[in-house]
């Protein structure tokens, strides 16, 4: 196979083609960088100084380490389906693109878990699995094409974290290229409590600023004996609301429980998937419970009676396999509906307290007012996680800047209540500085000094998840120059 | 109240006193200290500097403040129960006992929260909530006595982890006061993905070596509708052990699915509660499902047909709550029946993938016969969870050393399996080189790195959990001596 040629005078360029064995796994024309300026979050776009593309974790140990040498920017990125800009190379990154490293290693059904590469696709793992009677439950909206590496940066979650958790309640293992080169692998094949600090832990959700996963060990489920799904139509919010409280108070673990509001249903309707929901209501619950066959109906008739009591307008259940699919899809192409009722749309994610679920609708609708914005809301009513997807024209000057402004107004209201300004998507650079609606200096410093310690340089995907330098930068700079006025 | 005199000219010993309100909260006396020279693992014995009785966080924070300023070394203790040394004072510590912060601080049923302070003990929560139709998942065998606090620092597991999971997984938030007397919050009301690092994951089980915690806010669960409860006898280990395997296998989650084995049987007959478990044969399962009422039965049902192609000997369902209790205080004393059997006996705590129970309980049958001491096991057989129990009489000389030997040959044989050395007892001093069955120096370089950014003098609870010091004090002693050349 005759390999390009690289043209171009970058020494650095050179030297990381020849780390992932030539041009043909290597961009660096402003061309091709163009597609990696951003990712699911528009609206900041940076070009990356090159993406590479490594075959195996040794070939990420040695970029990793080439960065790290030669002081270069660098960040990970799987599929660039991120809500949050996590993966936007704002330093002019390299860009160590996870895409190759996709296999699907092992399955090992005895012991319920799979070892896959961080760019395998999400939804791949199931359909893998599926025909054996298992399946892996963290189901973010694109699962279709976001990778688990991805998944694992962000924590992904899904309509059906209610009942079975976000990514890091499935993760069993990691093994993890550190900003300084070194492999090391962490978890001990899903020991529930394993000795140690939880690195695990640590790791899963940190947007990409600690470390590489190169190799992923997940925990597999069987598939639930039973599933119902339900659909609900409310001739307003609060009736909404309750009925979800109630179903929980009921002592009820639904799979999912999701709600759509109005502005949210005319989207739906409007776009690849509509299922013919009424017009004129102001919300839509869609209810799943699975597990086995014999409790299915008992649990079903509790959620319809709870609908009942709050005034449902319409209940029903799905009749087959087939419409249930079709509800679903309804759901989870929500966000991307939008586009056919606006030119753009922001996707907020905030969480609350499930109780206080009207109040928080109440004082979106008031942001919404105030910023001259429709705002649509599609959540996770179960677990209290709302996205507010707030509608603009980006051509219109100015209405950027005031969706933005909306979108943090929103996170504010999540805040007010006890609760926090992300639920699944990520703080990347698009919540940096809300993180101070929720922590103090002393914890913002107490998290930036662990990430000085796996990531000294901050060379590492810098500038996300934080809002200013920790405290160890600080005094480093310090010692350095403490340093420097000795030599 | 006429407060006791400080009878003493130790400075630091007058000056903590102050600082909690005088003599009635402090000991000093070598024979009140005593009592503190040890916790549940009593193979190391050392007196600490002083035990004081803070009141509140402030107090907490002050105490801390003072050992960091005057560098002396200092540890937080409750109710002393861990096994694996964790509160032993092996520096002279200062003990910061949390005994007197005790209180249950709220209740949210509607969001399913509870606030307690970190003395306030295990089962008194369940106790305080039942009556609405609450209770509180994790259940270590010493819940009754045992303060959520330490469950807290060692992630303590239980019976009903296996379906539940352990302490990490019903933390929801937690404050804490740092080595340097900081105070800071974690955890924002128990959303699922909050945002930054996960601190409230990495303190968790942290094993008092990073804060020390003040305020603990807990998940709390609805009651199941219902309950069943199974025992089962077996002739032979394998056939129980597959039970176990198959069990699971049909797509049940038991909450529980314990296991002893004939040594283990003799203990527990001769102790407290004995239930008249058959004396001939090798294996008894204890099996719980709970759930809707609606799904019990069937599940009862698949578990009796396992067991019967298992060559069950006998099986048999609790027929009241009453029977059920004392399958339980049979099970949950087993530990401390041993006394029974034994003069002494040393309590390990490996895990394994469940698949290899077999093959491991015949390596642990080998290393008693090499060791010349009986072997009991019992344990969370349904996660891998083994606790072999190893019966030695300390009075003969070289016994001790020869049960602790053959204690960590058992979790050799766990690690080699792919396993871990520990399920829920935690590292403490017990373990501490034992990480190396399972840690590169780069893994454990990784950990006490961490270490450093919140304890950096490690006066913290110093010696436990890790093998050695870490790179980053090397780092430090390197500058600090740089900084001494220069002045």
């Amino acid at each position: 196979m005759a390999s390009k040629q690289i043209k171009t005078n970058d020494k650095h360029v050179k030297n990381l083609a020849n780390i992932v064995g030539g041009s043909r796994s290597i961009l660096y024309h402003k061309e091709d960088l163009l597609a990696y300026d951003s990712d699911g979050f528009t609206l900041h776009r940076h070009l990356p100084k090159a993406v590479v593309f490594p075959k195996d974790t040794q070939e990420v140990a040695k970029l990793v380490k080439y960065c790290s040498d030669n002081q270069l920017p660098f960040l990970a990125r799987g599929a660039g389906t991120g809500l949050s800009g996590g993966a936007i190379p704002m330093n002019g990154e390299v860009i160590i693109s996870m895409v190759r490293m996709k296999r699907l290693l092992s399955v090992n059904l005895e012991n319920r878990r799979a070892v896959v590469e961080p760019g395998f696709v999400n939804l791949k793992l199931t359909n893998s699995i599926s025909d054996k009677g298992y399946y892996y439950a963290p189901d973010p909206s694109s699962q279709y094409c976001c990778t688990i590496g991805g998944n694992v940066a962000e924590n992904a979650g899904g309509a059906h974290c209610l009942k079975y958790g976000v990514t890091t309640n499935h993760i069993l293992g990691l093994e993890v290229v550190l900003p300084n080169g070194e492999i090391i692998e962490i978890g001990e094949n899903g020991i529930p409590d394993a000795p140690g600090y939880d690195l695990l832990g640590l790791i899963t959700g940190s947007e990409g600023t600690l470390g590489i996963v190169t190799k992923i060990t997940v925990r597999i489920l069987k598939n639930p004996e039973a599933k119902q799904t339900v659909l609900a139509y409310f001739d307003n919010v609060t009736d909404g609301s309750q009925a979800v409280s109630d179903i929980i108070s009921a002592g009820i673990v639904p799979a999912a429980l999701e709600m759509m509001d109005k502005t949210a249903i005319e989207g739906v309707e409007a776009a690849a998937f509509p299922v013919g929901h009424p017009k004129d209501i102001e919300a839509v619950l869609l209810i799943e419970v699975d597990g086995i066959s014999a409790g299915i109906a008992e649990q079903i008739n509790q959620i319809l009676e709870v609908c009942n009591n709050r005034n449902v307008r319409e209940v029903k259940v799905a009749q087959d396999e087939l419409e249930r699919g079709r509800w679903w899809a309804n759901r989870k192409t929500g966000f991307g509906a939008m586009g056919a009722i606006s030119a753009d749309y922001l996707v907020q994610d905030g969480v609350i307290p499930r109780s206080k679920l009207p109040q928080v609708l109440n004082r979106i609708n008031q942001i919404s007012e105030e910023a001259g914005l429709r705002i649509a809301n599609i959540f996770h009513a179960g677990d209290g996680n709302l996205h507010p997807l707030v509608l603009f024209d980006a051509r219109i000057p100015g209405e950027s800047e005031k969706a933005l402004a909306a979108g943090s107004a929103c996170l504010q209201a999540c805040a007010d209540v006890g609760g926090t300004i992300t639920g699944e998507h990520g703080v990347g650079i698009e919540k940096r500085e809300e993180m101070r609606f929720v922590f103090t200096d002393e914890e913002i410093n107490a998290q930036t000094d662990i990430r000085e310690v796996f990531n000294p340089n901050n060379l590492l995907n810098a500038g996300k998840l934080f809002p200013m330098p920790g405290r160890c930068v600080e005094i480093k700079k310090e010692l350095k120059e403490k340093e420097a006025a000795i030599s």
